[in-house]
C-alpha cells in the first residue's frame, strides 16, 4: 500500500485558513478526497473559531505523554495538537488535510511519509485590514502574530501556495483546485531524451485531463520545481503507472535519482488569458490585474509562446502607473523578509560599466556607520566580474538566509550572493523567454528590482544608473527619466528611492576581473595614495547619500563629511574586515593572476578612448570570473600621452593558458577595435 | 544498400542554377557527396553555358533509342538527355546532382527511387533584370521561358526552393547549406505519444548537430511538410538508425504509414535572426528584410516564442510603408500565377457581417460581361456560413487549380474553395500563433490579403469593408483609413484596388446558413420582386465598380446600369448555372432544412435591432454550416412592428435534432442577449 499526502494548512492570521479548509469541506469531491484532522485544543469547546476537540492542560499534557499525537504545538496562550491516528490514515493510503503551524513543519515531515505544506496567503495589506476588523485577539497578540510571518518553511519540504486575497468564495475556489490537483507522490523516470524543450511522459490511466503539472522534488535541504505539460504515452510499457517520465535535462535539474517521490500537482489551465490578451493588445493592466496574472504565470499555467507575445507587449508600452501597479504585485506577491531595525538599506546598480565595484567600499563604510547593509550582489552573467565573484576572493558568499542575518546582526552587513537568497520563479520564466529574444525592458526591470529590494526587508535604496555608449542608457536625458521613475515606483511600493546617474563612458578603477578589482577596493580602504581616486570618489558619493537618510546626518553634505571620516579613520576598513570574518574569510586571498602579458602602445601618443566593454572582453578572455585572478589592469588614462611600445594594459591569468588566450584575444583586437585607442602624435600637435 | 537521393535542380531562366550548380561543385563537401551529372545535349561542345556531352540530333536519337538516357527532353530547339548510367549511381547509394527541368519532374519520378527537386527561384523583378543583362536568346525565346514559369511542379514529388536573388555568392552559401542539409530517406515510425508540441526523435547516430528537422511526405498526389525540432534518443533502442520518430498527431499529419520513405532535410540554423529582434524592438523593416525574415519563418528556423514575440510586435507596429513592404516581399514569396487576360478581377470581403453572400451575385454578373473571375473563397470558421459553403450547395467546390482554369475558360469564372489552392505556409505557420493569442491584425491582414490575389493572378481587386458593432471596424473612420492602406498596397504590388466602406451593422438579405443565403441569390438572379433588396442593391454596387474599370465601361454610372442590365436580362443568371456545370453540379442542390422552429415575439412592439453574431450562434446551433440545410431565416426587419407571439425568426435544420438544439440555444438566448431586441409597444409611443 502506498502511503498517502499528509497536506499541512499553514499560514499568517488574516490569510483565512479557516474559511478555505470550511470551504473545502463543503465541497463534495474534496471531502470525499480527503480525511479532514481534527486539532485537540486547550480552548473551551463552546470558544468562537474552527471546531475542535477540547481538552483541558492536564488532559492534553497526559494524553501526550501516552502518544496520542502525532505531533504539537503552543500558540497565543494555548496548546494544540493533532491526533496520533492521522499517521495511520496515510499509512493506508488515505489523504489527510491538516490545519497546522510553520513551526511544526520541519518536525512533521519526520513523522509523516509525504508532507506537503500549503501556505494560504494574502497580501499585507489584506492581512492587515482582516485582522483589524476582528476583536478576538489584544493588539499586542496580533503584532506578535504579524511577526511570525517572517519565518521562512524549511525547504525540504515542497511547499505550495494558496492565495486569498479576494472573495471568501474566491479564495475557497482556487483553494479547493488546488487540493484536487493533488496527486498521489509519483516516481522519477529519467527517460533518454534530450529535448528542446521540458517533456514529461505519464502513463494513459494517469494521465487525467492533461494540460500542465507542477513537479515538485526536494533533497539536500533544497525543492525544485517544475512546470511542464502532460504528454500521454499511448504504450504504457515506456513509462509505468505511478511514474512520471521526464527527459534528461528537466530529471537532472529536479536533482535526485530515478525512482524518487516527486510531489505533483494537476495545474488547473488558466484563468487569467483575459488579462494577458489585454495587455497583447496593447492595454494597460492596474495592480491588482498584474497580481492575478503573475501569479499564473508562476504557477506555470500560460504556454511559452503566450508569455513571450505577453513580455513584448509589455516591453513596447508600460506607462508610470503600470511599472508601479506591476511593483507593487510583484511585492505584494513575493515572501517579505522583515529585519528588526529603523533602517535597511540597500544599493543597486543597472550596470554596464566595468570596474566600478563600488558596492566594496559603500557597505563598510555604512556598516561602520552602524545602518544595517544586507547586501545581495549577483556574479558576472556577461561581464568581467559580478560584486559577489569580487568578494569571494576574499570570503564566501553562498550564504543561507540565516546566515546573512548572522552577519547583519556580528557585522552589520554583509555582501553576499543573491543566487539562492533573491531567487524568484517570476524572474526565472520571464528571463528564460526575454534572454534568448534579446528583449531588454528598463522600464520592466524597475519593477522587478524594486519589489525584490521591498521583499528583501530594505527600506532606503540608492540606485546607481551609468549613462554613455556601451551602457545599458544611450543618453543622459534617458538616464534621468528612468531616475525618476525609479524614485515614484519606490514611493509606491514603500520604499525611499534616491537615483543617481552617473557617468558610464569608461571604466572606474584600474582593475577589471575579481582579484584586481579587490585590490583597488583595498587600497581606497587601506588609504594608499595610490589607489584609484574615481573609484574612492563615486563610492563616496553613494556612501553619503545613503548616510543622509539617518537623522543622525540629515545632509548630504554631513555625509559625505561623516562618510570621508570613515574611510579616512580606517572604520571602514575595520567594518570591512568584520564582515568578512562573518561571511567566512578565506584562508588565503585570490590575488591577480601570476601569469601576465602587457599590451603595448602601437605609437606614440595620447590615449583617445578606453572602451570598457572590449576591456572586460580580454578579461574574459584570460579566464575571469572563473579564474577570479583574471583579469585586465588598465596602465593608462585617457588624455594621457604614452610613448610608443609602453606598456598601456597588463592581462592577468592564473595559468600560461589563460594568458596566451588573452594575449590572442588582445592581438585579434588590435587589428579590429582595440581596447584602448591612442591618437597619433600629429593629431595630438595638431590640436 | 538504400538508395541514394536523386537531386533534380529545376528552376526559371535567369534564377542563376548554373552559377549555384557551379558554386556547389566547387564546395569540397558538396563535391564529395554529390554525384554532378554531366548531360548530354544537341549543342556544340564550345559554345557558351554550361560544360556538357555535345552530340549531334542524330548521334543522340540513336543513343535515345538504344536506351542510353535515363530521360530527355527539348528545350529552346535543343535535345537534352540525363545518362541512364545515373541509375546505378543512386542504386549504389549515391547522391545524384543533376540539372533538369520541370517538365520532366512527373515522368523522372516514375525511373529514380528518391527524387527530390531542388526549385532554384528569384523574385520575379530579379529575373527579369537577369535576362535582359544577357544576349543569347532572341527577345521571342526570353518571353517564352518566363511564361513556362506559371508551369506548377507535380505534387506528388518533394520539392524544396534555393533562392536565389541575392550576390551570387549568397546563393551558393544558401544552396550549398540547402544540399548539405538534405538526408537519405529516412523511414517513419509513429511515436505512441500525445505531445502538446511536436515531437521527432532520432537515434543518436542520426541526431547529427540537433537542430530543426523539415520532413515532407508524398501521398496521393499531394506532399505534406512539418518543422520539428530535433530530439536525441540517448537509449538506441526507442528509434533505430534510418528512422524518424514523431508523436502520433505530427505522424497522422503527414498522412503516410508507419515504415514509409520520408525526405528529410536538417534546416540551418536562422541567419536573419537580427531582423526579427530587430522588429521585436519595435524598429520598422523594409521589403527586403521581410522577405528574407519571411523565407525563414517558411522554413520553420524559428521558434514558436519568438514567432510570436515578432507576431505581437508586428501587431502593434506597422506603418504603411511596412505593410507595402510586407505585401511586396509576400507577392515576391509566393509562386505566381499568371492568365492569359488583359483583366483578371477578384472580390475580397474582410467578413463580420452574417448574411450578405453577394460575392454569388457579383461573380456571375462579372462573368456575364465577359471578365475573368477566378474566385477562391473560405469556408466559415467562426460564422454560419462562408462563400463557399454557400457554392456547395449547388456545386463541387473543391477545385484543382487545372480545375479552375477550365471553368474560367468555359465559363469565365468560378467560386471554388482556398483551402488547397490558395494554401500558404507562411499563414498557416502564423495563424497557429496568432488564433490562440487572439491576435488580429487587420494592417497585417492587408499585405497578406493582397499578396495572395497577386500571386493567384488577379489585376483588379475590389475590397468589402463593412464596419459597425460586431465587425472587424469599430468605426467609420477606420473604415476609411484601412480602404486608403489597401489602395495603396494594391498599388505598390501592381494591383487595381477598390475598397469599399459598407454598413455592417446588420445582417444582409433574409437567410442565414449556406442553403438560406443561396436561395436570397437565386431570388435576386431570377429577378423575383420577394428578393431581399438590400443583397441586390449591395452586390449591383460591387458588380459595378468592377464593371467600370473596362474600358468599354469606363465609369461608374455606365457601370451600374450595365450590371442591372446583365441582372435584369437574365445574363447573370444563365452565366451561375454555366459556373456550376463548368464546377460539376450537384444532383439536387441542398434546400433549407425541412425542420424548423419559429422564435415569436415576446411582446408586441417594433424591432429594434437585430444582432447579427447572436443570429449566426442560433445558425451553428442549428448545425450550420456542416449542414448546409441548417440556418436562421430573419422574417422581420428593423422597424419593422409586430404582434405578440407573431414569428420573428425561423430556425432551419435537416435533422429535429438539429432543430431542437437550435431551439435550446434560442430560447437560453432570449433570457441574455436574444438575436432580435422587440421594442416594448410603450416605447414605440413615446417616440
Amino acid at each position: 500500500m502506498r502511503a498517502g499526502l499528509f497536506v499541512l494548512v499553514v499560514g499568517p492570521s488574516g490569510a483565512g485558513k479557516d474559511t478555505l479548509l470550511d470551504g473545502a469541506r463543503d465541497h463534495a469531491v474534496c471531502a470525499q478526497r480527503f480525511h479532514f484532522a481534527r486539532r485537540v485544543i486547550t480552548r473551551p469547546a463552546g470558544a468562537p473559531g474552527e471546531d475542535h476537540d477540547s481538552l483541558s492542560e492536564a488532559d492534553f499534557a497526559r494524553r501526550e505523554a501516552q502518544g496520542g499525537f502525532l505531533i504539537t504545538w503552543r500558540a497565543h496562550g494555548l496548546s494544540y495538537g493533532l491526533p496520533s491516528t492521522l499517521l495511520d490514515v496515510v499509512r493506508a493510503g488515505g489523504h489527510v488535510l491538516a490545519n497546522g503551524s510553520r513551526g511544526v513543519v520541519a518536525e512533521l515531515a519526520r513523522r509523516v511519509p509525504h508532507l506537503v505544506v500549503v501556505e494560504v496567503t494574502a497580501a499585507s495589506e489584506v492581512l492587515a485590514q482582516r485582522i483589524a476588523g476582528r476583536g478576538r485577539e489584544s493588539s499586542e497578540q496580533v503584532l506578535q502574530r504579524l511577526a511570525r510571518k517572517a519565518d521562512v518553511l524549511p525547504p525540504s519540504v515542497p511547499a505550495l501556495r494558496a492565495y486569498n486575497d479576494g472573495t471568501p468564495a474566491e479564495g475557497v475556489e482556487r483553494f479547493v483546485e488546488l487540493l484536487l490537483g493533488l496527486r498521489p507522490p509519483m516516481a522519477l523516470r529519467s527517460l533518454p531524451l534530450q529535448t528542446p524543450e521540458p517533456l514529461c511522459v505519464l502513463h494513459p490511466d494517469d494521465a487525467g485531463a492533461g494540460g500542465t503539472l507542477e513537479v515538485v522534488a526536494v533533497h539536500g535541504g533544497r525543492s525544485e520545481r517544475l512546470c511542464v505539460p502532460v504528454t500521454v504515452a499511448g504504450d504504457g510499457s515506456w513509462v509505468p503507472p505511478g511514474h512520471i517520465g521526464l527527459d534528461v535535462r528537466s530529471a537532472e535539474r529536479l536533482g535526485v535519482p530515478t525512482g524518487a517521490a516527486l510531489l505533483v500537482r494537476t495545474v488547473a489551465p488558466a484563468r487569467e488569458r483575459a488579462l494577458l490578451r489585454k495587455k497583447i493588445r496593447g492595454e494597460p493592466l492596474g495592480e491588482l490585474e498584474y497580481r492575478h496574472l503573475l501569479r499564473e504565470v508562476v504557477d506555470g499555467r500560460f504556454e511559452r509562446t503566450e508569455l513571450a507575445a505577453f513580455l513584448v507587449a509589455a516591453t513596447q508600452s508600460l506607462s508610470d502607473d503600470e511599472v508601479q501597479g506591476l511593483a507593487r504585485a510583484r511585492a505584494a506577491l513575493a515572501q517579505t523578509l522583515s529585519w528588526d531595525e529603523p533602517m535597511v538599506v540597500d544599493k543597486h546598480s543597472i550596470g554596464g560599466v566595468p570596474g566600478s565595484r563600488i558596492t566594496l567600499i559603500v557597505v563598510p563604510i555604512v556598516a561602520a556607520f552602524g545602518l544595517a547593509m544586507p547586501k545581495t550582489s549577483s556574479r558576472a552573467i556577461t561581464s568581467a566580474a559580478g560584486t559577489a565573484d569580487a568578494m569571494e576572493t576574499l570570503a564566501r558568499v553562498d550564504l543561507t538566509a540565516n546566515e546573512v542575518s548572522a552577519c547583519v546582526r556580528s557585522a552589520r552587513a554583509c555582501i553576499a550572493w543573491n543566487g539562492h537568497l533573491n531567487h524568484s520563479v517570476l524572474d526565472e520564466v520571464m528571463n528564460a523567454i526575454t534572454r534568448p529574444l534579446g528583449l531588454d525592458s528598463a522600464r520592466w526591470a524597475v519593477a522587478s528590482i524594486l519589489s525584490k529590494k521591498k521583499a528583501a526587508g530594505a527600506t532606503h535604496v540608492v540606485v546607481d544608473l551609468p549613462w554613455g555608449p556601451g551602457t545599458k542608457l544611450a543618453t543622459e536625458e534617458a538616464a534621468h527619466e528612468l531616475a525618476r521613475l525609479f524614485e515614484r515606483t519606490g514611493q509606491a511600493v514603500g520604499l525611499q528611492v534616491r537615483a543617481l546617474v552617473t557617468d558610464g563612458s569608461h571604466p572606474i578603477g584600474r582593475g577589471v576581473g575579481p582579484a584586481l578589482e579587490v585590490r583597488d577596493v583595498l587600497a581606497i580602504l587601506r588609504g594608499q595614495a595610490d589607489g584609484p581616486q574615481d573609484l574612492r570618489a563615486k563610492a563616496l558619493l553613494f556612501a553619503s547619500h545613503i548616510l543622509a537618510w539617518h537623522p543622525r546626518v540629515g545632509t548630504l553634505a554631513e555625509g559625505q563629511r561623516v562618510a570621508q571620516e570613515l574611510l579616512e579613520s580606517g572604520a571602514a576598513l575595520r567594518a570591512m574586515d568584520a564582515i568578512i570574518d562573518a561571511q567566512g574569510r578565506r584562508e588565503a586571498p585570490v590575488l591577480p593572476g601570476a601569469c601576465t602579458f602587457d599590451v603595448l602602445a602601437p605609437h606614440a601618443g595620447v590615449v583617445e578612448a578606453i572602451d570598457g566593454w572590449a576591456v572586460a572582453e580580454l578579461a574574459r578572455a584570460a579566464g575571469a570570473p572563473s579564474d577570479l585572478g583574471a583579469g585586465v589592469d588598465l596602465l593608462c588614462e585617457v588624455g594621457q600621452r604614452v610613448a610608443q611600445h609602453q606598456p598601456i594594459l597588463r592581462i592577468h591569468a592564473s595559468s600560461p593558458q589563460g594568458r596566451d588566450a588573452g594575449q590572442r584575444a588582445a592581438e585579434r583586437m588590435v587589428r579590429a577595435n582595440p581596447a584602448i585607442r591612442v591618437g597619433s602624435e600629429e593629431a595630438c600637435l595638431a590640436r
